[in-house]
């Protein structure tokens, strides 16, 4: 499978066969009293809930899994300030192959620690895409093996599209899918294989107002690089991808923009009500639906929880441990 | 169904029919590092994902629809500090049926106020058994409507067993179930559902070391009544009752006592490793297993996680928010 070829549904089917043997299938929730507070019917995809605790190793485990094996024998490359590389790591340990994960300095702790737990060679970098983009680049000159993009990748999009493909499955009633969106592998192949399965299907993303680039970019006809993003939500900071950008023009109906109080305020009622353990990045979708009853009364909406890695020692809503 | 009377793996089949309209039927989740990290297969069942947060549903749902509807007309009394009254209050406004709730003083204010939320009467009281039972008594003589105990009553038993009816079900490979004890509903029901289904199941309770009358009580032969329990988990200062002491008696291996210390490790690695919220109460099953690697090694051991109630803004690993 080539990392610059969009996955169709039968892509994504494939995808679900291959990684069948390494990842979860995620349970869905649901809450009567989310419910009562949201107006519509709630379906939690537990992402969290995922080997590795997010979505990406899934399109991690794809990536890998799909490696012929000399390419495999090299190893794989991937910067990553989180959850992406710790996934990459697992599901290069299984194969037993070598990653190598490039990592900005500014990494959560608790996902450098996971990345490191999982066998990774750790690369450190300076913060800006421009260093990170340099850094790789080097890795791979050196021969540390193929490339395994976050999100601009055929790949990874295929894998990210099997969360989407076994919801709709776990609940055929929803009309409606919502996830985070930051590079965009998660929602493009929510799209794909959401749209490829039931073309009425709603399509919404989830981004922080202060990394609105998705939302800006595709108002503006054209993808947005080089901002600074501003926000707690330490997964939701990349800009889409040259890949992910015109599947989401196609398919997406909106991208939702969302204060970090609102995400803060929504992981806490995950954690109250759904009794899940989910990142800001993850609680975002919840506050997407709060924040606009109208548009969703009534409706089944599919949210995707895409991950649960969070430093419990400094929970959001807890003083010092950031706004909210 | 007579509330004097222990029910027969028959009793608890009709239970789990009973309440299947009404309460979720939860996940079982495992881990491959909690795994690696115990020396054995764990299978957790998750009650914290049960309606009210907790397994206390399935007894008071057993309960509240085995009711005549005239008796049921009058409406349920209980006793309860937690998750017994919450659970009972929902089921009785699910049934459209009045329930009372004897609170004592001493009760977490998160289970507190879910009591209140599900439209239950609460009746304050002290904290010593005998004023919870003078209280209790009172409400019953004005007329308040029949008693529905938190354990010492065979509708409640019956329902707790449906727990483990489903984890034998869900993951027919196990071969040991531990619960926590406290009262003893839900560590009686797993031993009635248990050896019903499995006669060489292994059967274990976790204990608190700081409230230990079921672990010193079963030693001695007889039940023991009157200490003041001292642990962080507020779900486990029961004693057990003049119904659940025999049925232990008779069908368990041992009772584990774990130290609170012990607890909040292991609930801070559920939260960690399975991404779920629990209390310290559903924790002590951990911590039981983490304590005796010798005696579960290679062993496939089910493990209820009870619920999942607990203060959000003290958890009990951080500053101020208890021991450990």
């Amino acid at each position: 499978m080539d990392p610059q070829t969009l996955p169709d549904l039968a892509a994504i089917r494939a995808a679900a066969a291959r990684i069948a043997p390494h990842a979860r299938r995620t349970p869905v929730l649901t809450s009567r009293s989310l419910d009562a507070l949201a107006g519509c019917h709630l379906y939690f995809k537990c992402e969290n809930l995922q080997r590795a605790g997010a979505f990406k190793f899934r399109g991690a485990s794809n990536a890998v899994w799909s490696l012929d094996p000399a390419s495999a024998a090299r190893g794989v490359v991937t910067q990553s300030s989180g959850n992406h590389g710790a996934a990459l790591a697992l599901a290069c340990r299984e194969r037993g192959i070598a990653a190598t994960v490039v990592v900005p300095a500014n990494a959560p702790k608790v996902k450098l620690d996971a990345i490191a737990a999982f066998g990774a060679r750790i690369v450190p970098c300076a913060v800006a895409q421009a260093d990170r983009d340099r850094v790789t680049a080097q890795v791979l000159a050196e021969g540390g093996g193929c490339l395994v993009h976050p999100f601009d990748d055929g790949r990874v999009i295929a894998g990210q599209g099997t969360a989407t493909l076994e919801l709709l499955e776990q609940a055929p009633e929803i009309d409606t899918v919502i996830t985070p969106v930051s590079g965009g592998g998660l929602l493009s192949g929510a799209c794909l294989a959401g749209h490829g399965l039931r073309p009425d299907l709603r399509l919404f993303g989830a981004e922080p107002r202060g990394a609105s680039d998705a939302h800006d970019g595709l108002r503006a006809g054209q993808r947005i690089t080089g901002r600074v993003a501003d926000t707690l939500c330490d997964g939701l900071r990349a800009e889409l991808g040259r890949l992910t950008f015109p599947v989401l023009r196609q398919h997406l109906e909106a991208v939702l923009l969302v204060d970090d109080d609102a995400t803060v305020a929504a992981m806490r009622l995950v954690f109250e009500r759904l009794k899940l353990v989910v990142e800001p990045s993850a609680a975002i979708v919840l506050a997407a639906v709060l924040a606009e009853p109208a548009r969703f009364a009534g409706r089944h909406v599919g949210l995707v929880l895409s991950g649960g890695n969070v430093d419990l020692d400094r929970l959001p809503w807890q003083a010092g441990g950031g706004p909210g």
